[in-house]
């Protein structure tokens, strides 16, 4: 508990000055921010946290004061990603109003975008919001998943994986180990696709 | 399609001038209002659509300028319940900045009212946005559960339920035939109950 989670130690992130003036220009309005050049500079010291958990500034792919997205260790569909508010804020029912507001309007607008980047044609947005509802990291978060017709056999599958994969979310946080799914170049690489897609 | 839904045909509400006072101040703030004793007048006339589909107020039990909370007309769990933005509006992504904020700031408090009213511990929220991801009435519609300890076998068949659920409502909704599962007077009680909720 409280280990430190390294999911992608190195990602460079080959931003423009003129790519980062779009990217201020475009996100002031809501209060967002893609991970503009000036915030990857910053991503070497910052950190977010999950739970009692500390997520490495390299899953995440966007941010804004109140809230971010990142990358999930294993996920269910292409473009299955976590959407949670910054403070550890354990029920839904605990976030402000603001961050209620500011949770949600992320996570309508990269639900947007990772639909059309997987060519998908809906989308699942679900909180477990507490244990009785399969949540096992005490902090809320938004699973987003783009679907598509036939992604699984009956719609409610999806479900069994959300769950199957929540629980291995905290196994693999608590345990810190090795990952035989997925290769970090693999994650770093959808955090870097993901990051294109705001700016 | 677009038969007046009659789930509810008649509820009267016995609101005092007391209850309306009290009701009105308190909502001011979001803008959030229960179905107070001059909102219950005016419940004769006003109706609220469910994409194509007229919903009588006496299945709603709270509501806003922007948003609207109905019983469900076969709940998964007790205290199962749908909130739906007013305007007619199919996918996630097309509502407004403060329709989305309403939503779920509604979805919020109605989740952890009926969390406690009915002895649950934890919250499933859902929004199946698009008919890839198991949607069957185009209008948006968060799906809220309260959850607890042994509910179901396993978490995930909570969304068995829902997706069969959510089919039947459609099918329900079109047919608008007798239902034999819930009496009128079972829905209208349950209506009832939980305005009372919000005063």
């Amino acid at each position: 508990m409280g280990k430190v989670l390294q999911l992608l130690p190195s990602l460079a992130l080959p931003l423009t000055h003129a790519h980062a003036r779009y990217c201020l220009s475009r996100c002031s309005a809501r209060g967002f921010r893609p991970i503009s050049s000036t915030a990857a500079t910053k991503m070497s010291t910052e950190h977010y946290m999950f739970g009692p958990y500390k997520i490495e500034p390299k899953e995440v792919f966007y941010s804004s004061e109140l809230s971010y997205a990142m990358v999930n260790l294993r996920p269910v569909v292409p473009g299955n990603v976590l959407v949670c508010p910054r403070r550890e804020v354990k029920r839904f029912i605990d976030l402000t109003v603001d961050e209620t507001s500011d949770l949600w309007l992320m996570a309508q607008k990269i639900g947007s975008r990772l639909e059309s980047h997987h060519h998908a044609t809906s989308l699942t947005f679900t909180i477990q919001d507490g244990p009785q509802a399969g949540q096992t990291v005490p902090h809320v978060h938004i699973h987003i998943l783009p679907r598509k017709g036939g992604d699984f056999e009956s719609n409610d599958e999806i479900y069994d994986a959300i769950d199957e994969k929540e629980k291995e979310l905290k196994k693999k946080l608590d345990l810190d180990k090795e990952r035989k799914d997925r290769s970090i170049e693999e994650m770093a690489q959808e955090a870097d696709e993901y990051r294109s897609l705001f700016l």
